[in-house]
């Protein structure tokens, strides 16, 4: 079936909508039954699964005008993708819901399904399953499942003496958020770690391989997250400002807007770092950088003080 | 932490609520971590998972005016449940999503959590992760993992001579939403039928050991279903209308609507029963009703003849 370029999904309906969605999504060898039917069967060899969930919605997770239907799939897929990340494990399988107006055109429901699919393709992922249905705003709800090759890495295993420390991008996705915000649409590097974010997408396993206490992904923000990790371990942290090379682009964009760029760095979420705690600096892998110390006490210092600007992003 | 009576979800906080829903979910034993990490870690010992996901819209598949939020709660599951069952599998993990309003009552929101955990607990399931962020309206997001002891049942193993057959109440859900549609709130019984579906849950598993060709949930119409096991299998299926008791309460409400009370048990879904097809009369297990005949073809006909009343539900 094909769609003239203005078709709405009121026009494609749900059985023609999921039949396009389904083409889309090719199927790894693990999947013994995939989409089409009451439910997907999915091969399992760990003796476990690793499932997370997490829900976008326009207007406060994205904008149509902000970011293209590709870019929001590949968002939409990263975030989730990089929960498993967080675990030290790797994503098999994800399901997608989308509920979204009936005036919404087919291409954006298409182009969304691309870009989803690309990302996942990035880890070898398959697209299992799925649901289409009418709302007022566009609202995605994926769910991804996993497994992971040695113990799983939570929250709160981090110790006094630990080190504290941080892979991939940090602070570019708040950047281009900020810019957006204002009506521009550079640095473009910026605005495109937004609107995609690189996940570490082996860092995680590579993590729990070299024996991290504790991880996290830094989804609502760097000092958000690592508040997470102190609570549930039961201990303090210092970020070390210093430890942060604030990138170019960040400056330029701190200098236009008269902020900070240190705010983007410790305060924004959506590049999907990870974070996590290690042994000693020798236990800490390539591709990581030390930035921060676990202590006993509780609670999240920079520098040995009290953070005053903007620490993460609420949901509510 | 407790919250007075009308504090709303912005009132609670993302991290206030989740705490409180946490709460709610009982975990099993083969949930190796539970909720509160980036994500859930499950033990299987089958070497598959079966896993479905949905949406429910408020105003599309829910009103709050119409069914508590505890009411929503036991739908949300049950409708996800059922995918499990029609698989002949058993549920055995379910995340939840919900996005709602800033001003949403965090009291529906915990009442509708402690009616999805009471329905999960009817086959022993576990909710062991979620998501909870801001809307316009609400959308509950929900996805199951199960499995099977037996060959899950697809919906395109039906053969021509097969017998169709179906297991638990049809129509009474539509005849309770029908009544709700006309401002009524009886007869109590279809009303209640609407609100909590009471889908067979061992019906599916029981099927699946007598051997059913093949087999889907009623969720979207009981015509429609048995179209998609026409589409799926290549065959035709013919529904025999006589074969189906009319229930008192449906007969009353066909005649104060000037309705035929057929058509809420050839259209109507929600209730949750299972459809499905079995060699011959002898392989169908107790409980089972036989309702058709599956014949070489395509499509699905009444007493041999097209159906003219309304065949299901459209999600656009």
């Amino acid at each position: 079936m094909s769609f003239p370029p203005d078709a709405t999904l009121a026009d494609a309906g749900e059985f023609g909508l999921i039949s396009e969605l389904v083409a889309l999504f090719p199927q790894g060898d693990h999947v013994l039954i995939g989409p089409g039917d009451d439910a997907a069967v999915l091969r399992v060899k760990s003796g476990h699964v690793v499932v997370s969930t997490d829900l976008m919605v326009e207007g406060r997770h994205f904008r149509r005008d902000w970011a293209s239907a590709a870019d929001v799939g590949h968002r939409a897929a990263a975030q989730n993708l990089s929960d498993i990340n967080a675990m030290g494990g790797r994503a098999s399988s994800l399901t997608v819901g989308l509920a979204a107006p009936a005036d919404l055109p087919v291409q954006w429901a298409l182009d969304f399904a691309r870009g989803f699919a690309e990302e996942c393709a990035l880890v070898g992922a398959s697209v299992v399953g799925g649901d289409v249905t009418r709302a007022d705003q566009v609202v995605i709800a994926v769910t991804v499942l996993g497994s992971c090759t040695q113990a799983p890495v939570v929250r709160s295993g981090a110790r006094a003496g630990d080190v504290l420390a941080i892979c991939g991008r940090q602070g570019w996705a708040a950047g281009g958020l900020s810019v957006l915000g204002r009506g521009f649409r550079s640095p473009r590097v910026l605005v495109e770690a937004y609107r995609r974010p690189e996940p570490p997408y082996d860092a995680g396993r590579v993590a729990a391989e070299a024996g991290a206490t504790s991880m996290i992904d830094i989804s609502d923000g760097l000092l958000a997250e690592a508040g997470h990790l102190a609570d549930d371990s039961g201990v303090a942290i210092d970020v070390q400002a210093s430890a942060f090379e604030v990138p170019e682009p960040l400056q330029a964009v701190g200098a236009a807007l008269g902020a900070d760029p240190m705010q983007f760095i410790l305060g924004g979420g959506d590049d999907h770092a990870l974070l996590a705690t290690f042994t000693g600096r020798a236990a800490v892998p390539d591709g990581w950088t030390v930035i921060g110390a676990v202590t006993e006490g509780s609670g999240v210092t920079v520098d040995g003080a009290a953070y005053e600007g903007p620490t993460g992003w609420t949901h509510f």
